[in-house]
């Protein structure tokens, strides 16, 4: 498979070897970044955003790509995040296919790309990775790092390890510890990608792909991303017109709902390598906070230090739920930071942070504002 | 495939034909039931229960099968669905593997199986033949109906088709339409059997059997089933002893509740015909009481007639979600039913109805009670 790098995106060079926490070490390795606005005098204006498990680096449009990103809303002169203010920094996670080194690279040692010779990936190797982009782009202390879903875990296990990295930090939709539900249904996306015949052992290529098992992986995403609430709103029990149905299928799409998660399965599944969602799907399951201290979630939460800090979650989340959100809060503030801890009605689930930015708008500037 | 029919198990024949609401007819089709406790003279005791997708009529131990069943906490003497004072009925629904026609079941038209060839199911005709068996055991009028899940629109579908068929009704965890999202989910799974190559559009036989497909399908229903807050205390992130791990499998079973999803599955898939299984979940789809009067579910459900009516529903329910229950009290209740609805705390999620007995125990009781 190829990888799938937006143009504009920049690469820093990881230190080679870069060791990983599971064992074994990467020789080579780069992480893809994208920023805007400008870095001050001071050095003290960036940005850190570290991302869920599909995006890439191009968060919103820039000078070097006017594309609109994935979190165009939120990100850019005068918005929430605010480039006239921010040198703003988002880089793609180690393991994904998106520019950062994974196991749709080529491994340097065999030539080959790495497919499942790539090392085992934790989200703390994925966050020793972000920290390099930081330092090479010559900041000491970033003002605040903001992570979602996944990158919620990148943004505590960074805040963990790198003690003094940033003054401040915005969790949105996060967790400091994997839960079993969750678990549970990033297994059930990896059966459905390792039943593929054609995957292959990873051994699969453009012609020979596990298509139908990226594309049940992905349709369970979807439907754990967003929630029940919002879909019976938006969909209801509308019907396909009937040139849209296969007739001679008695088990083929019928309802709106199955339309529109076919349509979002087709667009993803050859746009991200299947290899590297397993990776990264894993490496959500293994995090837990705890182990950066030998002890709980809670005590890993309690030996971060930042000047203030900031959990968002909403309520109709079901993969990552609130009561996660909150965990982080209190933990943070167990251990005498400044946290806090905020609970948005939006009906859309995990997701809600790429599509209520009413909501999420005023809560991220009214932080990073004060 | 053969069916899976508990010994003791009792049939209706229904008549022949028997039309179907989507098209089609059944010849000398049955449905499977059994009984606890005995009619009363005045044959005013009876109490139906109709159930979800999977379970046979087996709801308890009785004098033909002293094995015990699976809502055996809830019914037979002493207990919540009290057998000493109740006649209580049972069936397996049309379209099932347990004992009741279904397309696992011989066509009298060819000698063969049915498979694919089963006319379309709807809950519709589930409940026309829960009534057959009904007058066949010689009641009139029940005194109550209680539906479990898809037993719920059941039940609905009972009482707006057959006026005077009960006095009284209770509705666990059911609902008047099935939702966009439940859809999706449901969608999801048929689709993996589906796309397991053994499936042969229906045309498996036990020695080349989508056991892959079945395996996924049944995982997803238990994940939905249930609810991340349980299975956090449940499970948390317990890992498997290394003996029950495959070290050389780098994405295999790791975690207990990986493990768990494993085992349930395994029972299951061998148990339960996949062509039954589609059928049976895309009738639930299929379902809007709107349609038993040209309108929405509110008006089909205030069209309803009963002295009384409880709907219950749990706060963790993803699939059936609370707001389900209580669309079906004030549904009732606009059309002057008598009609409550009770939500519980219960953590377990849809599946509480089967496990959390302390809280629906007295619930069911005391409606019954009264």
């Amino acid at each position: 498979m190829t990888e799938f790098i937006p143009p504009g995106t920049r690469f820093v060079e990881l230190p080679s070897p870069f060791p990983m926490k599971r064992g074994g070490e990467l020789h080579g390795a780069r992480i893809a970044y994208e920023t805007w606005g400008a870095l001050n005098a001071a050095r003290d204006n960036a940005v850190l955003i570290v991302t869920g498990l599909s995006p890439d680096a191009h968060a919103a449009a820039n000078t070097a790509n006017p594309e609109p990103g994935w979190w165009e809303a939120m990100l850019g002169p005068g918005k929430p995040i605010d480039s006239d203010r921010w040198f703003v920094v988002c880089v793609n996670s180690l393991g994904s296919c998106k520019g950062s080194t994974g196991p749709a690279s080529i491994d340097p040692a065999t030539g080959e790309l790495y497919r499942l010779a790539f090392p085992e990936l934790s989200i703390e190797d994925i966050a020793d990775a972000a920290v390099h982009v930081v330092h090479a782009l010559g900041i000491e202390q970033l003002s605040c790092v903001i992570g979602n879903s996944m990158g919620g875990m990148t943004a505590l296990a960074l805040l963990a390890r790198h003690p003094g990295i940033a003054r401040g930090h915005i969790n949105i939709s996060g967790a400091a510890r994997a839960l079993p539900f969750s678990i549970a249904i990033r297994s059930l996306q990896r059966e459905a990608i390792r039943l593929d015949p054609k995957w292959n052992n990873g051994h699969y290529d453009e012609h020979d792909y596990p298509e139908s098992g990226m594309r049940m992986a992905r349709k369970l995403g979807v439907i754990t991303y967003r929630s029940a609430l919002e879909w019976d709103g938006r969909f209801g029990r509308v019907r396909l017109d009937s040139d849209r149905r296969d007739d001679e299928d008695p088990f083929g799409l019928e309802f709106e709902v199955e339309s529109y998660l076919e349509g979002h399965a087709r667009r993803f599944v050859r746009r991200f390598d299947p290899n590297c969602y397993l990776y990264l799907s894993r490496c959500m399951d293994w995090f837990d906070l705890g182990e950066s201290c030998g002890g709980t979630a809670d005590a890993g939460l309690a030996r971060i230090r930042v000047d203030r800090a900031l959990a968002i979650g909403v309520h109709t989340d079901i993969l990552f739920p609130l009561q996660q959100q909150q965990q982080i809060a209190d933990g943070l503030r167990a251990g005498g930071n400044d946290a806090s801890f905020l609970a948005l009605e939006s009906p859309q689930g995990h997701d809600a942070f790429l599509v209520d930015i009413a909501r999420f708008g005023p809560a991220v500037s009214g932080f990073l504002a004060s």
